[in-house]
């Protein structure tokens, strides 16, 4: 679809596939009501009130799809900025298909993914960062992610970035008004030294805010973190305890294979991506060689290695091999099965080690305050820090930092404004791509069709 | 949860969990609005009209939670008949999860499965049958199996229950007159031959009623299917051409083990629920002693077998060993890549037999009719007819059947009136149980903790 043409009515199912109470097909674009009211019994929905819920049936000609509760939001004040229709059915994979189906013989077009929040941003609703926060929102597997993605959703993030645009622009015309006009006295010429001050002072913004990147990342993409461990030290018990958690999620995209699911525990708002659940899961069952294998291999994958090891008993030449294997890697060491007498001689353990009972779901906070220390430094997390988490983002101010330093380098040793422009013109730019202000279109399609359905 | 109790106001995410655009928290009960409220910054809620969407954000203390669009639905015109607030977040699992806490904190109690559905049954809004059929829609896995749930939510089996049991009861209380009066002359006095007359008319409408049972059940709860053969035929060419047809499902419920999920496909409108998929994933990988195993116990669990064959080659022992173990099966014999020139000689098949190419996905209609001519014995379906799907729907109408045939019988041997009246008095009551007007507590307790949360 061309960034530019008139926007048709989009139609998409915008809840979760699944036996749920509810399902939502919504419908946007100008067309929206007429093609709703197409298929529905019940008032007018021409006339009635922008806001409004309207109960009635869909009707498939004359037989009854389902008993419905139809929301009828008008342009301009909508997420799209244009005219929604939100069609409440009683849930239900089929019924909601056939409800969907129906809408697109009506005239709707299926929406590509991503394509409703795509069009709040090309009506000017909201900014390309906030755009992007919203899937970041959906996709948040702990509290803590989500607390991020909501304040940027509010445009903390653009906001930050916006304001350090603007005084960049500010000094840009300054020196452009120099070079073009050298006769207006009354404007201060901006000299190398003053204009170092203020790309200084960009400098800091940008690596105050890349600092907390790192942080940011991995509460919204998680650590890919792999269970080792030898038979029967208690792996799927420590498994089954991080993902017994309350807020512990497993993804699954309906209608693929349960061979791409993907198993999030959390712990301490840090989501850890578990890797090979399913060989954890059936390894206590399998030949040795096999666990071997599979541990190698989640090892040379993994951000964080949880070892396992049995308290209740003595160190084996397998636990010895593990260690072995696993030394150079970011590892938590565990020695499980606390509830039980300890018999392992921990002056064998060369590095730090933490006492747990899976079993009894014990000092699992410990594992917190360790994973804290050697992934954030041990850093408290400012509670109203603006965080870059995003991955795209966090390159684009990688780069914008990066032609900065440039600009600040040619201004240190002296050279003249004029020929920093460039530098500090690109660092400008770079900083748009994150709001969208100065994004390509080849760009924009491809950020929103990473999106969902029905977003 | 009694009965009879005051309600309080109760809280559940009504959307499946999952990435989806949006996710509902819903909230029913006196404290609706107040508890929205109390984490809402937007309109005031308790002044805005009823039936309105109304943009704002959720906060936790200080902290902004999500932006949120807050549906208000006042009594009585609402599901559950009570004040009805729903708050439509942008999705996600966390943020959903958070704010269905924060309402628990601020005073609602999580609903119980279905409790909402139950609300509106005790507070009249359907009856049992309807409410019933709330659940059916949401699991409906097929559109001909939503069709025969929309119907009965719309009221027209209770409509036909409730036809059925006013005309016993004007006939009950003729005989009743007759008994306790027998002085009144003006009132026809009703005997052994009119009542039977009557009855029979009952026994009649409820043995067409039963005659749409078996369909009924089938398209509402699938058809237990195996799908065997020897390696290499296209076992797993066929399920995943059945698996990717547009209304193909995966269910799970987060939070489950991957080895909870059931895999329905859809052949013409009927489901079958697949048996061992992941087995038929692997079989072409097993050595062949574990797929004879796992065919083995296939067979016996299944209502219908699909033994494919290739047809590009000629038969194995492998598959005359098959071919003997389904044969007395409810089978179909599918001769597979009919793509390719056929090599395997037909004389030696002893039954009816389907070509098909699963590859190609060609003549598959065929298959599903021959599902209609074994499982239906060819009959078509009325359009219009109401369909019993409900096992306890059926129970209950085979009992009041039974009641009613003792009666018939008794009365063709000329048995006086009042001594049948017992069994027409049960048949009555147990029809009563179908709408819920003569169930018991504990059912309908139990009825509902069926169904799913946020319904």
């Amino acid at each position: 679809m061309s960034l530019t043409q008139e926007f048709d009515t989009i139609a998409a199912i915008s809840t979760p596939l699944g036996e749920g109470a509810i399902a939502i097909v919504r419908l946007s674009g100008t067309d929206a009501l007429k093609i709703a009211q197409s298929v529905f019994k019940g008032k007018d929905l021409a006339k009635v009130a922008s806001h409004t819920i309207n109960y009635g049936h869909i009707f498939e000609a004359e037989r009854l799809v389902d008993e419905v509760m139809v929301s009828v939001m008008r342009a301009p004040k909508t997420f799209t900025r244009e005219d929604i229709v939100e069609i409440n059915t009683h849930g239900g994979i089929a019924v909601t298909q056939e409800i969907l189906q129906l809408l697109l013989r009506s005239g709707a077009r299926l929406a590509e993914p991503g394509e409703f929040t795509k069009r709040a941003f090309l009506n000017g609703r909201i900014d390309l960062a906030q755009a992007e926060s919203v899937m970041d929102l959906i996709r948040a597997k702990t509290d803590k992610a989500a607390h991020i993605a909501v304040k940027q959703l509010d445009g903390s993030l653009s906001h930050m970035i916006n304001n350090i645009r603007q005084e960049i622009l500010e000094s840009l015309a300054q020196v452009e008004v120099n070079i073009d006009y050298p006769e207006y006295d009354d404007v201060e010429t901006m000299t190398s030294q003053m204009l170092l001050e203020k790309t200084s002072h960009f400098e800091q913004l940008l690596e105050t805010l890349l600092a907390t990147a790192k942080r940011g990342k991995i509460l919204r993409e998680g650590l890919k973190t792999a269970i080792i461990g030898r038979p029967n030290v208690g792996k799927s018990s420590l498994l089954n305890q991080l993902l017994r958690e309350e807020k512990a999620i497993v993804t699954d995209i309906a209608g693929t294979t349960r061979d791409t699911i993907t198993e999030f525990a959390n712990i301490g708002g840090v989501p850890l991506e578990l890797i090979d659940t399913a060989g954890i899961r059936e390894t206590d069952d399998l030949v040795e060689s096999i666990g071997v294998e599979r541990s190698k291999k989640a090892l040379a994958e993994a951000d964080l290695v949880l070892l396992v090891l049995d308290a209740s008993n003595g160190l084996t030449a397998k636990d010895m091999e593990l260690l072995e294997l696993s030394k150079n890697s970011n590892r938590i060491i565990l020695l499980n099965k606390t509830d039980l007498p300890e018999q392992l001689d921990v002056t064998q353990l060369s590095s730090d080690f933490i006492r747990i009972s899976a079993l009894k779901n014990e000092n699992l906070e410990a594992v917190e305050q360790k994973i804290n220390s050697i992934f954030f430094a041990g850093e408290i997390e400012a509670k109203d820090a603006t965080v870059l988490s995003n991955a795209r983002h966090i390159g684009l101010v990688e780069q914008a930092l990066e032609a900065l330093k440039e600009a600040n380098n040619a201004l240190a040793l002296g050279l003249p404004v004029d020929l920093v422009q460039v530098d500090i013109t690109r660092c400008w730019q770079l900083l748009g791509e994150i709001t969208g202000e100065a994004a390509p279109d080849e760009l924009i399609t491809q950020l929103f069709s990473q999106f969902c359905l029905g977003k």
